[in-house]
């Protein structure tokens, strides 16, 4: 599998189970919600504008997207959770099943950020990013089309410590509108 | 990795945090468990008489161990899940990290059970096994030799609907009487 495939598989509507698993105090904490990752085009102004702000060719990106999710967490009612996030995959020259990541928008810290990816032999998508203070590493695969598991950790910057474990089973939503 | 190293790993006490996603309902289960993983060796009668009643010589396992468990769900209160299973891996003579794994107790059901397991180039254990009315995914991986991940899924025997989602982070109990 290479990103255009990973990324063609996960365009659509998901509805969302996320566990997070914050593992000192062996916390948890339940997360409901829906996720929208639609296309953009190589031209989209907020492609090319990622792309500028590190220098890179847009050109050089392959199948772009964006992400939207809106949510409910069992630790806050009244808190919904919404964000949108422009993520652009610049494949390597020499190999497609690997490369850089880059969003306008981090997992673990709501900063621009660049993660190094690679797709296992078995179709795992595998992201590590560092932050100033932590890293976080994401790993999804498909259980079949309509389903697909996303584990992820966050890590203190040194790599030493894990703070949060979390675990996203995400659904396919079938219905048209949504 | 192979299957010694994996198991030699996993040797130990383990403090568990379990979510269950209940995909239908989109419910959430939580669990906290201690889980003991011990070796047992090739001449324990509880071993040779698995293998026997598979029709396996006991002298082509690799590894067994006994997994004992007890711990609380966010369900039921009043009840105390306890349990313990010997598994006894039988590696393939071609190929060590691929195999078939005994156990006298099943994941989804709790009957005796033979299971495929493989394990990744990345070093992810995968087992898969099947019942008269479900079938079970187990990968299992370890984030550094104190944590592991454990995401297993419970589908319906033909395959198409995945019915249960669960992850568990594993973090090893490191005081010596547990």
């Amino acid at each position: 599998m290479d990103i255009t495939e990973f990324v063609k598989q996960s365009i659509g509507k998901w509805r969302s189970q996320r566990s997070a698993h914050h593992l000192i105090f062996a916390h948890f904490e339940a997360v409901r919600s829906e996720i929208e990752i639609a296309p953009l085009s190589l031209e989209d102004s907020a492609v090319v504008e990622l792309c500028q702000s590190y220098g890179i060719d847009p050109q050089t990106a392959d199948s772009p997207f964006r992400m939207s999710w809106e949510g409910e967490s069992d630790w806050d009612d009244n808190e919904v959770m919404a964000g949108s996030t422009v993520l652009v995959p610049i494949p390597d020259r020499e190999a497609k099943n690997r490369g850089k990541l880059l969003r306008d928008r981090g997992y673990a810290e709501t900063i621009p950020a660049v993660g190094n990816y690679h797709i296992t032999d078995d179709g795992t998508f595998v992201l590590l990013t560092e932050y100033d203070r932590a890293a976080a590493e994401e790993k999804i695969w498909f259980v079949n089309p309509n389903l697909r598991f996303r584990v992820s950790t966050i890590k203190t910057s040194d790599g030493t410590g894990v703070v949060t474990a979390s675990f996203a089973s995400e659904i396919r939503s079938l219905n048209s509108e949504g």
